[in-house]
């Protein structure tokens, strides 16, 4: 075959709702030269960055860790990890990534309840209350912020709550962690995942977990299927978990100090979220949290600003990204095509009754600053002008401004 | 918390099973920016590696892609997807690898059989033939190089044993692909994976696959839970695949023309393995093997040099890595610590019964090379000396070079 050059993608500024521009810092780390599993620097490396999550989940879980795979092949752990088949899981839906959680807990073979709100809103927690009182799951399942809508469902009361009922809180913070305040201990959240490729500017491959001392007592008591050559002991307790290469008791085992082997961990990735937490630990997390809220403010005064309409509850929404509205008329592939082939930037559309129907725009990690904000807006502005809407001149650019000359 | 400094490993030569150094052309590639997981450049790249590593598995399979995990991700990936539950499993056990494919295919719940050669030998093909008339598998799932005893099981008669009983022919490649000869489609081999970290020249965290036209009915046929979003054209066929995460007709339907969303694919990886089967190819697959048979040829004939025993069936022995028996009174942890300490030369001891009594010792990807062959020989006289191991002095390097005198 003929052999094609080295890769060479074109620059592009990534404002939908992520994977987005990573943080040229992250992907030098990844160029670090590798060092064995069991190298002490290795180990170091992998304690260091348990620490450095452990302060970005906010949380003292010794269990802090990462999932070798995107950031579903962390809700997958969480849920395999968690579930025996026939287990009742409770998922409110308010987004697509609901939807997801209850095809997983599906797949784990979970006797699955939902409840649902429309699309653009979230649950009062009294609401999900009743349905765990109602339902009594051993799991309830939420998504932080489900980037399908941008909302952003209110976590701190269901800690409580689920510690009143005596279930396990897993909660999905992919889209929102280190944009958005997350409290995993002050919320008694039990386990959370997330990914790289959202607020911690990196790129796609690595999933942050954290796991509570009462989530692990659940997981380790289901260790009996082992590998041919293992530890002899462990005791069989409960079915086993469905999954080797997603069993969160074999991958404690591997990153705590028995160092069990398990996978061959992905060292570069493994260099990429260190230096994605090392980034937000050293700007400070809180600071993060603002950065993300000031220049999400700034971006909806700015479609505002355009004249656009916003889906959603305004209120409830996540820092880190914005759903417009597609003005009447105008087609969504080509417009979102003619920001990336004319000025480099790519926004999204979203998914099942929204597909088509909104933009959504992102300012998160690495983009969530001016520049990046005020491009984008000032793009978007020629880009609808092409397509004969009426938008107020400069006005996106302008708004945006204001915001940043209040703050 | 205090910020650690950002990641500064220390250089190593990684001559042990595995994860090797990696090509500093693989780790540069991987600092390339993001695109969009839809954009033309990124459907793009991915369609490109799935032609590069179609030549890389000696195959037309078109569903040739990337799980996105390490090698295990891609084994249990290629497992889960084949099997219900009750499946019957064959597996020949000639090292810890056939182990895990135990282990994997009975947490699929497969009704699992096993034959075993002691560790250090490979099977007859003709003993393989009568477990599977016997069996009568659905799937036969076989390891082709076992770094724990580097064995490399001949394959080639496997995949026709396999048509005459109507089974599937699973192979883990991981340890072998790219430095042994490899022919997916000439050996009848329906789905195999690999993993960047061995003969590739790459970090871990990615795993190509190629899967053949029968495996791809056999896994079609299983679609039937469906994320809530999803195109609603599939026929309920088969006991759901039990993982969303590693199901691979929904991570073909990513990768193929109906690009479905799936998981946010890995970028950086991708461009990992992309890079790590372009310089495959541009070497030339043989060539690439030829060079590792000939510096595993070196390595064996030195470590035979120094006057150290050879473990298992030579005959039958893996390219790419040797197994040394250690010397009597030699202590293994401290030896290897002092290779590592005082050379910066990692290599490896076995696990179960061989751990503590053989030294694995790599020469593959980017270490299959002379002057990463000879330091290694000369730290290892040096360091058996220390322990006061009578070795022939500069034995070692003297054979490996007439090896490569007689090359």
């Amino acid at each position: 075959m003929s052999v094609p050059e080295p890769i060479n993608p074109p620059p592009r500024l990534l404002m939908g709702p992520g994977p987005i521009t990573a943080d040229p810092r992250v992907l030098r780390a990844m160029a670090a030269p590798l060092v064995g599993q069991f190298d002490p620097a290795m180990t170091h490396a992998m304690s260091e960055t348990m620490a450095l999550y452990r302060a970005v989940f906010y949380t003292s879980n010794e269990q802090t860790f990462l999932v070798d795979g995107t950031s579903r092949a962390g809700i997958e752990a969480s849920l395999v990890s968690l579930i025996e088949p026939g287990d009742r899981v409770l998922v409110p839906v308010f987004g697509r990534f609901g939807h997801l959680l209850v095809e997983i807990a599906k797949r784990c073979a979970a006797e699955v309840h939902t409840i649902e709100v429309p699309w653009g809103e979230v649950f009062e927690p009294e609401l999900i209350e009743a349905a765990v009182a109602r339902v009594r799951p051993k799991v309830l399942a939420v998504v932080h912020g489900d980037t399908a809508t941008t909302m952003r469902q209110p976590m701190s009361d269901l800690g409580e709550i689920c510690r009143r009922y005596d279930a396990l809180l897993y909660c999905d913070a992919t889209a929102t962690l280190g944009g958005n305040s997350f409290r995993t201990d002050a919320w008694g959240v039990d386990v959370v995942t997330a990914g790289l490729q959202k607020c911690l500017g990196g790129p796609s491959g690595s999933a942050p977990i954290t796991i509570s001392p009462r989530a692990v007592a659940v997981i380790d008591a289901r260790k009996h299927i082992e590998e041919g050559i293992r530890d002899a002991d462990d005791v069989e307790r409960g079915t086993p978990i469905a999954s080797n290469y997603l069993d969160l008791a074999q991958i404690m085992d591997y990153w705590g100090p028995r160092r069990l082997n398990h996978h061959t961990e992905a060292t570069s990735m493994l260099y990429a979220a260190r230096e994605c937490a090392r980034l937000l630990v050293e700007e400070g997390i809180e600071h993060a949290v603002a950065r993300h809220e000031l220049h999400g403010r700034a971006m909806l005064a700015g479609v505002t600003g355009l004249g656009l309409d916003v889906f959603g509850d305004v209120e409830h929404k996540m820092n880190n990204v914005v759903a417009v509205r597609i003005p009447d008329g105008v087609p969504d592939d080509k417009a979102r095509a003619a920001m990336l082939a004319d000025f480099g930037i790519e926004i999204g559309t979203s998914f099942g009754p929204l597909a088509g129907r909104v933009w959504r725009i992102g300012t998160m990690g690495y983009n969530a600053r001016t520049d990046a904000v005020l491009v984008t807006l000032a793009a978007l502005e020629q880009v609808l002008r092409g397509f004969g809407v009426s938008v107020t001149a400069g006005g996106g650019v302008a708004a945006a401004k204001d915001v940043y000359a209040d703050a």
